[in-house]
């Protein structure tokens, strides 16, 4: 955690982006470490966490982090946190809060609060447009695929 | 919408990946596509939705899409609907719901739930590792920094 920590500390120094610093670990070893590059790499979603698993997937040749361990310098946002999900690490460890985060005028607790919402009651709007048949052509296509990969 | 449906059957034709596509358009014109690519790029991140942000990204040279909208073949999962917060466009369409994914055998509702649980109560583990002075040193930097870019 220290080193993670001292990560997001360096990429502030650096200019490199958020305070924020993550690493993906195996049997004990860091395998890949991830900072936020939002603003130095034109890419809103490169937050510490998606950084480091991404990173690791590629060094491991897997979309998934089974038998592995995230630690970030900061509770992740809920983009991270669903990341985690779908890369679906063993556990992971964090020290600053979300609350911390929100302190220092980062969104995170905000959009924890908005993804909990009705999609009506969030303050970004969005609408449902069906296309009646053809809504769920992709999903048929997929269940009919025999070439697919779950994942 | 047509068109953003129409990425997602392809991509599970062509076996790229999860049958998801979507758009970012910007004055009624397209200037960026995603399709899922989890699996062919080994990037658990790769949704429709985080490519299309991405390369729309990428395209207009920023972190913000404000004066853009996001059209996708289905509702954002957390990971995604998160990723539209950070990158703030006006707002954003889809045709197929998470109901419709879940049946189709894809975790978007799950980590629905998952998100608005006490961590504690999770499905994958997490706890916070309070280093004491060291928490807070990250925001501490960015606060005092001269060079930061908030985003």
């Amino acid at each position: 955690m220290k080193q993670a920590i001292e990560l997001a500390v360096q990429n502030v120094k650096t200019a490199n982006g958020g305070p924020f610093g993550a690493l993906v670990v195996q049997d004990g070893t860091p395998i890949a470490s991830g900072t936020n590059l939002v603003t130095v790499t034109n890419d809103p979603t490169a937050h510490a966490e998606i950084v480091a698993i991404r990173s690791a997937c590629q060094r491991l040749e897997t979309f998934q982090l089974a038998g592995c361990e995230l630690y970030t310098s900061c509770e992740p946002c809920p983009m991270c946190l669903s990341a985690i999900y779908w890369a679906r690490p063993d556990r992971f460890y964090y020290a600053a809060s979300r609350a911390d985060a929100a302190a220092a005028g980062f969104d995170d607790a905000f959009i924890y609060d908005q993804v909990a919402l009705h999609p009506e009651r969030r303050a970004i709007d969005s609408h449902r447009v069906s296309l009646e048949g053809d809504d769920l052509r992709p999903f048929e296509e997929w269940i009919s695929s025999l070439r697919k990969i779950p994942y």
